[in-house]
Parts: structure tokens; C-alpha cells; sequence
């Protein structure tokens, strides 16, 4: 199991976590709790391998399964503690953002598409996860409304193409993609930056 | 048209059914009505044959599309009949999804997936159209909090796989395993089993 | 740049401008604000697309993405006075729904489909778009309720292949299809059309 790999585990065991949380807070069954959790976690990737039509990653090996499953467990043991993790689950979470924004923005060079279709896989493999977890538990999706969230991957997928434009090598020009998104995220939530918000008016349509 | 044809059929009228009665509960028009209706009953097979990379089976002819069509005007002539006939539906929808969720893992098995992916492609079967349908008239997926629904594929499933361990005859493993699912939810609903429920906590994230 | 990537450049700003208005309301940023109206401008063409299995559309060559971020400029810099132009947009909105279901049958037939393949496939590039779009703001789909939406997909469609079949050139056909998808859209919103609805009632499921 190598670096990759385990930063890849603990990015499913976050987003899982964050899913299992909210289904928590909606009195949800183990099992609903199970597959919001799942959801978030593989969603964004499974959006992107449907669309770049290959088989979804999940199916592949059960890891992720086995993921979410401890994740869940972890709820189950720790409930009332978890609450009380917010910052350590922040962290994993913008991890878990960061090397999943890397992960699609690879794969959609690996299938030969240019730059702006490797920034949006890039952002639906980091942030649709989690709009499909609101869209289960019948919330307003809130990357939506609240700090920089799936921009993160944005930037971070820019930083990453002007690395390997400048012909960086490949294994640093993905840490610092990753890192780009983390630090976005994470002085995004530090110094509570946000894209302004469009005014709301009234519309009768 | 054999039996599993017919019980197809059966499946998809009772998943239709449901669909267009919880429509009906939200003022929905006809089209909307069928629209709904229509997802319930195929939407679970559809996310699985986008996953399993294969054309949705109901592109592939239009009894589907008709037999929906009948349920629509089912409820449109004896809609304040219908209401009473919560126990009939209840049934229908049981042996549709038993059914629903063997037709599920042996597609999966056919394209060559081992276990693990045939009882998650089964339950997407039996289970995601009714989250769509919960999805689309705006509620929270009900099979999360409810009694075990999505967890009777699962179970069903593995007795599929341990009949067709043991050698049992394909046809006889069939019946088995949609049995097993019907079984566990007539069983779920009339004693109320449920899973636990995690814990709601207030979460501030 | 022809006169058919005109219109459909059309179509797609003015479904851009219907998901940005939405999720203005909902006090959305400006990249929710983006995502919800690429969504809604591409969103049906893109299940179409995966349906078929071929790549999304809009994965072949950047211009929704370019003339979603002109109609959320729009909307920003003139936010005040788009809301007077409802009736200008009810017009693009209708325009470019007889266009999407009719781009959406051709490629049904492209692909060897029959008739009500074509059909659904019409009525899902005109209107999930906008069914995806009032998901994610979490609200109750509106064309299930309100006057002829997804229906004038279906009607516009039946006329293509009534010409089709009637030997008329391609090119006629298609504006005859497409302006009877726009003619049944503003009639039903002029004189109120609408299906007849299901009798809502109280259910226990």
C-alpha cells in the first residue's frame, strides 16, 4: 500500500464521515447512513467515469465498500465524539478534496481531453460527491452559499496544468496541485472567504 | 410471455403505481404524474446499466413505457379506489422488487462482476428508482428511515450467491433469492423491523 | 458559425439565465450560481448523451461553457433589469426547447433508435435540464405542475416524424418540428393550458 493509496483512504473515510454526519442529523438508518456515506464518498468519481464513460473506479475493488463500512462503524462507536472532531475532519475533508480533484484532472488527460475538461472533472470529482449527499438528505446543496469549496479545485487544477506546462515532473506537479487545493480550502474557511452572492429577488417564473 | 415476463410486468405496474400516488399526493399533472411513475419503475435498472457501461433496458423495447401508461390511467379511473388497496400494492411492490433485485445481480454476474458489485447492482436495482422518486417530488428518501427496503436486496442476494455455491439449479437459485428478498420485507414491514438509527446530533458544518 | 449554432447558442444562454435566476433567488454565489446554470443549459443533453453511451456534448468543444459565463455576466452586471425581461426570456426559454428536442431526436435517430426513443430522448434534452436545475435548488420540479412544458417536447416530436415520415425534406422538418414545439410551449402559457391533474390525496406509504 503506498502513499497514494492511503491518501486516498483517508479522503473516502472523510467524505464518507461527512455523509454518514448528515444522515445522522436526519435520523437515518445504519443502512440509509451506509449509502449517503457511500454516495459522497465515490459520487464526484462516478460522475466522472460515467461521463468519460469508463467503469466506475468503485466496481473495480472493494475498498471503498470496506471504507465507508469503518466509517460508518467509527459513528456508530464514536457518535459523540465525533461531533467534537470538527477541525480534524476539516483537514482530512480538504485532503480528501485536493487528491480527488488531482485524481479526475489525471484521469481525463489519461483519456486525451484538453484543460478545461480536466479542471471540470477535476471539480465534479472533488464536489459532486457532496452535492449528490444534499440532494439524498433534501438539503440545499451548500458549496453553493458557503466558502470556496469546489473552486478550490479549480485553482488547484490551474496551478496543476501550469506546473506540467512548465514541465515540472509529474509526482511534484501533483503534490502541488493537491497542496493548492488544501490551502484554498482551508484560508477559504480560516479567513472566511466567499465568492460575492448573486442578490436575491423576488422571481414569479 | 412467460412467468417472469408477467412478474416483470407485475414489478414495474406496482413500482409505477407508487410513483404516481405519491405524484398524485403533490399535485403533480398527468405528464408530471407518468414522468414520476415512469423513474420509479425504471430508474433503479437504468443507474445500473450506466454503470454497467450498457444501453438501459427499457431503450430496448416499449412495454415499459405502456405498461406505465396503464398504471397512469389505473389511477386516473379508480383513484379513490386505489387508496384502499395499500396491502394489494404492498405485495406487488415486494414481489417486484425480489424480482427486480435477481434480474439486477445476474446482469451484473453476466458482465462478469463478482459478488460484491452484484448485490450493490442488485439493491440499485430493486431500491434507487424509489429514491429517485423521492428525489424528484422534493422529499427525503423514505427507504433511509423506514423498515429494512434496500437491505432485503442485499439479503436476498447473498441467499443468490450461497444457492449458486451449493449448486443449486440456476432457476431454483432464482426463485430462492427473489423469495428471500419478498420474504424479509412482508417479514420487515408486518413486525416492524427496522435498523437502529444513528443518533441525530446537532452538526454545525 | 450557421444559423442552427446561433439558435442553439440561444437556447443555451437563455437556460443559462433561467438556473442563474433560480439560484439567485436561493442567495447562491456566483460559481453555485454558474454550476446550477451550466446544469440547467446542458443538463438534458448530457443524460441524453449517457443514455445513448456516447461523450456528453459539451465535452467536445468549450462554447456552454463560455456562454453560460456570458449569462452569468449578464445577469450580474444587469441583475436589476433582467427580471423586467421575463416575457424576452420566456421566448429564447421556448426557443431553445423546440431546438434541444429536436437536436435530441436527430441523434436519437442517428443512433438507430425508433420513434419513442426519439420522443423521450427529445423530451429529455428540452426538459431535464430543468428538472436537474430545481433539484439542486430543492424545489419540487415546476414543469410537473404548471402549464404544457415537457408535453410540447413530445408534441413537436410526433410532428418531426410525421414529416419524416411524409416524405418532406430534412431541413423543413426540422423547423416544423421545432416551431411546433415553440408554437404548443406559448399557447399553453397564453391561454393557461395545462393537463389535468391527479386528485391529491392523503397517503400512508
Amino acid at each position: 500500500m503506498n502513499f497514494l493509496t492511503i491518501i486516498d483512504y483517508i479522503g473516502t473515510f472523510a467524505f464518507a464521515i461527512s455523509g454518514i454526519r448528515l444522515a445522522s442529523a436526519k435520523k437515518f438508518d445504519w443502512f440509509g447512513a451506509y449509502v449517503v456515506g457511500f454516495v459522497t464518498a465515490v459520487g464526484g468519481g462516478t460522475i466522472r467515469d460515467v461521463l468519460l464513460g469508463v467503469t466506475p473506479f468503485w466496481m473495480l475493488q472493494p475498498s471503498y465498500l470496506i471504507v465507508t463500512a469503518i466509517a460508518l462503524l467509527f459513528v456508530i462507536v464514536f457518535g459523540r465524539y465525533v461531533i467534537h472532531l470538527n477541525n480534524t475532519f476539516f483537514i482530512f475533508d480538504a485532503i480528501g478534496l485536493g487528491l480527488f480533484a488531482i485524481v479526475g484532472i489525471e484521469k481525463s488527460i489519461a483519456h486525451g481531453y484538453p484543460i478545461w475538461v480536466g479542471l471540470i472533472m477535476g471539480t465534479i470529482t472533488g464536489a459532486a460527491g457532496g452535492v449528490m449527499r444534499d440532494t439524498l438528505i433534501n438539503e440545499e446543496p451548500l458549496i453553493f452559499r458557503k466558502e470556496i469549496y469546489a473552486l478550490a479545485c479549480v485553482i488547484g487544477g490551474v496551478c496543476y496544468y501550469f506546473c506540467d506546462y512548465m514541465g515540472v515532473a509529474s509526482t511534484l506537479t501533483q503534490i502541488i496541485g493537491a497542496i493548492s487545493v488544501i490551502l484554498v480550502r482551508i484560508l477559504a474557511v480560516k479567513y472566511q472567504l466567499g465568492l460575492p452572492h448573486l442578490k436575491g429577488e423576488e422571481i414569479n417564473s
